[in-house]
């Protein structure tokens, strides 16, 4: 069934936006009679019948709703490095929807080669992943911060950094997190956080985090950690 | 260190190819005295020097040798239909590179919209993730297959079937399969396996299979059954 994103309906009835009237009529053919599905990004979920054909205002009354659709019994945060080539992040950012993520932020570190994202792009690969993934909970994208700031602002039961550094001590997400809890993980940029970043990191209690023996490009170890932690919930 | 892709190396001396060594010195820059990792693909990891330098012919001696580098204790192979749109095929060999597979068939199906792929393109993609991530063994890619082609000629401990019919009973891998094992996965389409297809696969064995409860691209569901896999047998 055809999804529409609604973050603002707030009743029974509810009128499409030009653009997405003109992609329902246009492109997918609709016409009044027809269900489709809405989303408001909140955990609602709404089954809609299309009630008024336009070009510019298709109307719709719903049907059926449900709510708290698919709520998950955690919340991941992800502070991910923006990739030096931006494909990488958002393919990043539309895998880790599909799959269960709650917040995401870019984090600028010392070695980011990259240090602005324009996150109404982002924020538009996510939406239409939430759409092509019937997600009812749409991902909060946090605005770019500094590695320090994200330490200092942001909290989360557990807390865990994903370095490389061979020989230092560090753990699964399994041996460090419960399930059912909330997460907030960094990802380092290409060439790893530095010594000092570490450093803060754990002086701040987040735990090392390893992800495995091999070596996980940027937004791949962003996504294995997503993996890891929808797999410890289920 | 910089890592070059040497399946032809038999001796503790080895000589780059003309592409190999116009990129060893006009975009790495090395010199002779430089030490650089070879990988040949079957396990074999190499440190080597470089003993001579010129555009067309560079020259290394191998000064470490480790055999069976990060071998696996297990075996996966995923079957996956070609995507559509190119790009996610290849994303998915990139991804599962970094992450561990070791065979991946495209399998064509009924609702398969590409029925052809060109091996050789998605060769280089994965043997690029080879070097990137250094992985001593080279994913084997076969040709083509159609799903009734594959589900006879090919066989391992345990096979599964990824379906997305709502209401069918599937188990989770690590309730189908043990660690330590073989696994054939298959992967549908775009539009998922036909009714027919489900019914071969499991009257010849294959276990049906869920990889949770989001709706998952096809390139999405075939690196989910990957991590997992690696992650039973950590």
């Amino acid at each position: 069934m055809h999804v529409f994103y609604t973050p603002d309906i707030t009743s029974s009835d509810y009128i499409l936006n030009e653009e997405e009237s003109r992609h329902c009529m246009k492109v997918l053919r609709l016409v009044t009679g027809d269900v489709v599905h809405l989303i408001d990004g909140r955990g609602g979920l709404y089954e809609a019948e299309i009630t008024g054909e336009s070009k510019r205002n298709v109307s719709l009354h719903v049907l059926k709703t449900t709510s708290e659709y698919q709520k998950r019994n955690h919340n991941l945060h992800i502070a991910v490095a923006p990739t030096k080539n931006i494909d990488r992040l958002e393919w990043f950012l539309e895998k880790a929807t599909e799959i269960g993520i709650d917040q995401i932020t870019p984090v600028i570190c010392e070695r980011s080669e990259r240090k602005i994202v324009k996150e109404d792009r982002l924020n538009k690969v996510i939406t239409s992943a939430v759409k092509q993934s019937l997600q009812a909970y749409h991902p909060m994208l946090n605005e770019a911060l500094s590695l320090k700031e994200l330490i200092s602002h942001h909290s989360a039961d557990h807390r865990m950094i994903a370095h490389c550094v061979e020989g230092e001590p560090r753990k699964y997400i399994s041996e460090i997190a419960p399930s059912g809890s909330s997460y907030l993980i960094l990802i380092g940029p290409e060439g790893d956080f530095t010594p000092n970043e570490i450093q803060l990191a754990l002086q701040n209690d987040f735990k090392p985090l390893t992800l495995g023996n091999t070596r996980l490009r940027t937004e791949t170890a962003a996504l294995a950690a997503c993996f890891e932690v929808n797999y410890l919930n289920r």
